[in-house]
């Protein structure tokens, strides 16, 4: 594919996607050049294609506007959630989904593995066999308890993109978001705390409040805008919630990414209620949109944000390596960080600082975006034409997980079973659910779709869910 | 050094720790040939040596026998413990020990590191530099969340040695021991639970129990046979004590092995009062006695043992792989693992796989186990030489830390303060106990010894504190 056919098809799959409504002025051609790193000439021949498509007009001196879409799926709806604190459930789905991970004859829709098999990969690959093989062994020592300051700074300074300006001093490694979101609830909660969380939100993230004897309380959760406000001031009235766990930008399972207003707003409640947030933003580095959107992080001025991230999404998680950013709670995460795991592994953090210092990360990360939202359209439009009429799907800003809210009377505990047989796994609405809510719903992993592979397994499931329905 | 000198070495240092008391017969010539892999001449002109040095005496057609010793120094004495559970502190001093880990122009006896320059390193260094650019990308994906079956056949093959027959299946691969130990504890206890731990004891286990609200009972420990079972026995009648966390084995900081027999004792304590053992058993492969002591588990009949232990100290702290063997606590530690780091990186686990399957583990062993044995003869004869009359010091039979006790009006703490501006670095005491007991004594690391840089700072310790004594 050209590169202009590329650009086009992100562009029409942004529109389809409802990022630009109709009538909407489309980025200059300047911007989009300088968005994609291509030419001026090459973003003309894209807008053209749209034209052709007829999902674009030209108005003179104007530039260009979305003409016309074709109808969108209805969005997921927003869920009751039930109206108090409860302890964790679905332990048992969630280590099913886990184990699913290393079956290689299995079709994975439900894990959270990103495409590592990209070429822009390999000067990561290389840069950890170099370090492994360097004469001071300094790779082989502990590291310090904050982790490698050579990649603190790498970080510190992609995180200006995300509104934050920060130093290394502020930030500590870990092995994997996973670390970072366990030393996090561990720095701000005690056993029987409450916390607030999106719903439906990222099951490791509940899991891990199971883990240390939280309760969770499930905040309704809208699927382009993000967890409700109000809701969670009714909630903050009402519970003595500690702290509020989110994922506010390419969220986890629903795609959204929160807006900057909704973002302070959510800050604001928190000072008002003196709490902390648990800010999650493992996809934020692949929106869609350009420049990326900011943090909750990047508006706290009093540091009662834990910013949670790592390189599992958008390099590779077999590397295991995160961060957190624990503003005031600094003191009790590192403790927490020493009682983990006592230090991260010293030679990936180097590998991977060396590789975002000379510029392969974003270079990637541009690669990883087009892939994504290109595959983005591709399952959407598999899901339309098999699944039953009525499908809702939500319409991700970033990262690489469709939602799909099946007939209320489905419920994907039953595909699943179907599936199983087939060698087709997903990951089932109600791990996302703290209560088990969302049985009728599924999550869809799309970083690596092959239309061979991938589009008859998407039928399969649609033909599966039609069978469910019809019997039930 | 020769090959026999180096023998001569290690038996006669062997011989100066007590290992073999005066008049005991010696190992056969042929027996010590097979245990470090040397000829039968060799060890001839070991004994040689040794029969020069007036160590050992042969007696025809009997073999040699153990004719005389120098006095040793005094043993450290068995410490009377606070006789109820207490919460933890010494936090700050432990973290002012973890920072002391990269300063490159200090001197450190205090931190935990192995010797990680031998060349019987670099077939691990090229492992990972081959694992890393492998074409299947194996090592950047999500590992299963019990780790590489490849590394965990290979780590149940090397437990034969210690006396355990178990399978891989058995096995949860962790982000060094570390992580096996925060896993052992949350799998058995809740917050507020008393654990009774060996006196001294490990400062990192002990911060774990901290960090997640357990209390600590501290049992005496006998710097040659191990805790006291009486004392442990007694403390089980009067608390609710939920675990005994230990190091049994080349013990952190004392460095003896508890003998056999009173290792199944303590396992029969534990089932007639039904609490789980958390045995630390990270020294354990570096035992200077061939074959290698056995383990608590390895005598564990119903599953109460959890068997935590790494690689950090007989390969390199920072590939942070470690593993435990949660017994019948296993569905309980795959969640406390989940939601600790997620999984284990994946490309040291196959790079260390490789290494152990290729023989190069057991010949690095073999190697650094001659080391550790030959500088712990060096760093005792330095401490006995400069520090005051009547200092008492630990006979390690393992690892690479020596416990030194001073006069009891001695305050490590003032030393140190005294051996900062000097950039020595030291173990206090007080980090090795819950209620900061043992002020009067430190821990020094003795895995690199240069004869230039080393000796000269013990002489400058001993100095130090003479001049401390002087103004007390």
């Amino acid at each position: 594919m050209n590169r202009y056919e590329q650009l086009a098809n992100i562009l029409g799959g942004r529109i389809e996607q409802g990022l630009y409504p109709v009538g909407q002025r489309l980025p200059s051609v300047r911007m989009l050049s300088s968005e994609h790193g291509v030419s001026v000439s090459t973003v003309q021949q894209a807008y053209r294609v749209l034209e052709d498509r007829l999902l674009v007009e030209a108005r003179p001196k104007s530039g260009y506007f979305v003409s016309a879409s074709k109808p969108q799926a209805a969005l997921p709806a927003v869920c009751r959630t039930p109206q108090r604190p409860v302890d964790i459930s679905q332990w048992e789905p969630v280590l099913a989904l886990i184990n699913s991970r290393i079956n290689p004859a299995v079709i994975v829709f439900g894990g959270g593995t990103p495409d590592i098999s990209p070429a822009s990969l390999k000067p990561l690959t290389r840069a950890l066999a170099r370090m492994a093989q360097r004469q001071d062994l300094s790779t082989l020592g502990y590291d310090s308890i904050d982790g490698s300051k050579i990649l603190r700074d790498q970080i510190a300074r992609l995180m200006i993109d995300s509104g934050s300006h920060m130093g290394a001093e502020n930030l500590v490694i870990t092995t994997g978001c996973h670390e970072a979101l366990s030393i996090a609830i561990r720095s701000v909660c005690q056993v029987g705390d409450i916390v607030a969380v999106d719903s439906p939100s990222f099951h490791g993230a509940m899991q891990t409040l199971k883990g240390f004897g939280m309760k969770a309380l499930e905040i309704p959760t809208d699927p382009v805008t993000g967890i409700s406000l109000e809701a969670l001031e009714m909630a903050l009235e009402q519970w003595p919630i500690k702290a509020i766990q989110l994922t506010p930008n390419c969220n986890n399972p629903l795609g959204y990414n929160m807006p900057d207003d909704r973002k302070r707003a959510l800050l604001r409640l928190a000072q008002a209620y003196d709490i902390a947030i648990i800010e999650d933003d493992v996809y934020g580095d692949l929106a869609y949109q350009y420049p990326r959107p900011r943090t909750i992080t990047s508006f706290d001025d009093d540091g009662r944000v834990l910013l949670c991230s790592s390189f599992s999404k958008t390099l590779a998680p077999g590397l295991r390596i995160g961060w957190i950013a624990p503003g005031r709670y600094r003191d009790r995460a590192i403790h927490m960080k020493y009682i983990g795991t006592g230090a991260t592994a010293t030679l990936p953090q180097l590998a991977i600082a060396d590789f975002i210092r000379q510029g392969d990360y974003l270079i990637h990360l541009r690669r990883m975006r087009y892939q994504y939202q290109q595959n983005l359209c591709l399952i959407t439009d598999w899901v339309r034409e098999y699944f039953p009429a009525g499908v809702r799907v939500s319409r991700p800003q970033g990262g690489f997980m469709l939602w799909v809210e099946l007939d209320e009377k489905m419920d994907t505990q039953r595909l699943n079973r179907l599936l199983e047989p087939e060698n087709i796994h997903i990951a089932m609405g109600s791990i996302f659910s703290a209560s088990g809510k969302y049985r009728n719903c599924l999550r869809l992993n799309y970083a690596q779709l092959d239309s061979q592979i991938h589009k008859p397994a998407i039928k399969r499931m649609g033909e599966l869910i039609h069978q469910l329905m019809a019997n039930s």
